[in-house]
């Protein structure tokens, strides 16, 4: 290990088997931590080639339970995003595909952050469960087209390992190594394609367009080395997406989408990443003709219907879809007024994502209980004129205390600017 | 520590403070091996400052024992030598320099590699004992002028910690973590100023010049932040200094050339580093008149009276001082001799290390016991004209079959040239 730590210093490249070696010895544990942690640190500066990323990944990828999904009927589509504030598409975008046919078989984690995870905001419905068994997840995707199930097999316990190692020691951001963890998990999850979704912007890990690009590209080459069908959208998070941000508070406005309505950006991504992944299973001639098949969805209630299905399915209320109201819902709200007369020239989404947290609405530890029902909800997004003393957000929190501490970092959050700035295009690039 | 290791990636530096927090937090466990790991490896890329350099060195000095020779009377002067191969100088420079009242508290170890360190080289003496408590040291010094002990102390336990991390992560060769390890030991020895000798050449740890140049700057550079009088001669080792390696065979070359005979580059060396360590005593003037004073001794016997001495006075048996055939001897020698006419123009140093190891005379783990006979006596230098079948050198050995396998490779490491080689000077240059 010590000669290909060296090797690897000096700017030398690792073969596929010294790279499966390593993994495998890594993850047994015969090689110890404090070597790994020189390996990681040696990459970050010398960097890995296109066909070491790969061997890293489809390494990671093997090192534990690899999901066979050949039982589920159709071509498998799984969709990723890098996350960022205010992200529910998924809640919008796998029942939108559902409904067209297309075969979702998500597995979803919780969330470390600012939010929930996808997990934690389906668990706003009273009873809906996530420890499907195997059978269970091949049976629902084949009857209702979608099954969304919490991360019971072991994927990729090299990359966890791994992962836990680089975050104490210096070495998250290095470009291949984050491409090869994100694919390493998506590869052993089973689907034949992949629609990435890269976010880019304050609110998002990627905080420059170019490191955006260049993870998207990575991913996407990983994926073809793999022999998978992947396209990345690079999409942009210096907002938060749609209004809503907090678990039941996102969900209230996927369901508002899903019935045709919600924020024109949620709609438009979701519209985007819902034409890539109904061509990529074979629903679609082209992305034209998918989108206005996922349109006629999202009008015609058939949309809303199959979510209405993969809630009642999965054992949770549906009666709190057709009656959001019915939703986890905070005691306290407060709107955060505006200081001065003037648009909304910048909105610090971390910060956004900050104050979330602060209401109680993600985890500051893995143990961390959420608050399901606090959040923000936006009232005005960037290039809105707003007056002095019209509100530019609600918070909904459990702590009256706690609340007007938040509004006041949230009202810092806003930036008012005398003109109107440019608006900036949602989806910046498609790669692959 | 993640922070201050993402701090070290990017280039930044690390105070004074920070240092100390890290080198105590690593030393009592806290900081754990792969965060450590992590930051050795930063370090390899992005260097440290001689501020930065200087304060690393003071808290692993400072990390366990410092000792305090104050109850030795004069100026204290300390050798080190980088090592290389036939390096027998302190068993004659440490006598010779007592010999002229230079006060020599020399704290010595034992050898990993081709042969052993001055501990066991001086335990080719019967009942020579290095197991000194420090009131005997100290006792010995005052008397004699000279006492070589065992580290007995627990001196700078961060370094030993450190370095056994960095020799299994690929983290060795950076210049400020070599000098700033060397430093450590050095300043935790308690001397007064330090002479040193760094190596530079295929038998030497720096192969390069401007390797040597560059950790001998860094060394003189610590000493002088840390109040100490310090100068490094950078010297030859494209060839073993001396003609004998191994235990007891350099013990009798030291003998010789403590009665004023042996190799002429062993008494150079020894000449250049003893004027210095003699001029810092406050012992001489300078280092013309010291070296008058060191030849004198030599060529009047004080310099071998002060050895048998020091002898004596540790344990060992004198009469095997003044009749080294005494000394431990292999059962076998045997010559090795020129396969063709012409002269020396190169010998693989680092080889004739490698075999003198092979027939007994080093160490390969610490566990390994020595054959204090074993080793190898050059019989042709660089530049040497040989005629085929003459001998090159001559093996001594406990093992025939070894010694004629050791005299093949040995065979391989001179290389004859038909043109006399140019002589390179001993002595490259003196730092500080």
């Amino acid at each position: 290990m010590c000669s290909l730590i060296i090797r690897k210093k000096r700017g030398g490249a690792l073969s596929r088997d010294e790279i499966r070696w390593m993994i495998q010895g890594y993850t047994s544990g015969e090689i110890p931590d404090y070597q790994m942690s020189a390996m990681m640190m040696a990459v970050c500066f010398t960097g890995m080639s296109g066909e070491e990323t790969k061997e890293l990944t489809l390494a990671m990828a093997e090192s534990g339970d690899v999901l066979d999904l050949s039982s589920i009927r159709g071509i498998k589509v799984d969709k990723h995003s890098t996350g960022g504030v205010g992200d529910k598409t998924t809640l919008v975008l796998a029942p939108l595909a559902a409904s067209l046919g297309v075969p979702v078989a998500k597995m979803s984690g919780r969330g470390l952050g600012h939010t929930g995870g996808t997990i934690d905001k389906l668990e706003s419905f009273s009873g809906f469960r996530t420890d499907l068994s195997p059978e269970e997840f091949v049976r629902h995707v084949n009857r209702y087209h979608i099954a969304v199930a919490g991360q019971t097999a072991d994927l990729a316990p090299a990359d966890k390992k791994l992962y836990a190692l680089r975050d104490v020691t210096g070495t998250v951001d290095q470009m291949s190594l984050i491409a090869s963890s994100i694919m390493s998990k998506k590869l052993a999850s089973g689907a034949d394609a992949i629609v990435l979704d890269v976010k880019t912007g304050d609110g998002a890990f990627m905080k420059r367009l170019e490191d955006a690009r260049a993870l998207a590209a990575e991913m996407v080459n990983i994926g073809k080395m793999a022999g998978k069908d992947v396209t990345a959208v690079i999409s942009d998070m210096d907002q938060p997406l749609g209004c809503a941000v907090g678990n039941a508070l996102e969900v209230k406005e996927a369901i508002d989408t899903l019935r045709g309505c919600g924020p024109e950006d949620l709609r438009e991504l979701v519209l985007v990443l819902g034409s890539l992944m109904t061509v990529k299973a074979g629903c679609a001639g082209d992305v034209r003709e998918a989108r206005g098949m996922l349109e006629a969805s999202l009008g015609d209630g058939r949309a809303f219907e199959t979510f209405c299905r993969f809630i009642r399915a999965q054992g949770g209320d549906v009666s709190q879809a057709e009656h959001p109201e019915k939703l986890p819902a905070a005691p306290f709200q407060m709107e955060v007024p505006a200081r001065e007369n003037g648009y909304v020239g910048d909105i610090r989404t971390e910060e956004v994502g900050g104050v979330c947290l602060m209401l109680g609405g993600g985890r500051v530890t893995k143990e961390s209980r959420i608050d399901l029902s606090a959040g923000i909800v936006l009232k005005r997004k960037k290039g809105d004129a707003v007056r002095k003393g019209e509100p530019l957000a609600v918070l909904h929190a459990s702590d009256r205390a706690q609340m007007e501490a938040a509004a006041e970092r949230l009202s810092r959050a806003f930036l008012i600017t005398g003109e109107k700035p440019e608006r900036e295009p949602l989806i910046k690039e498609i790669i692959g």
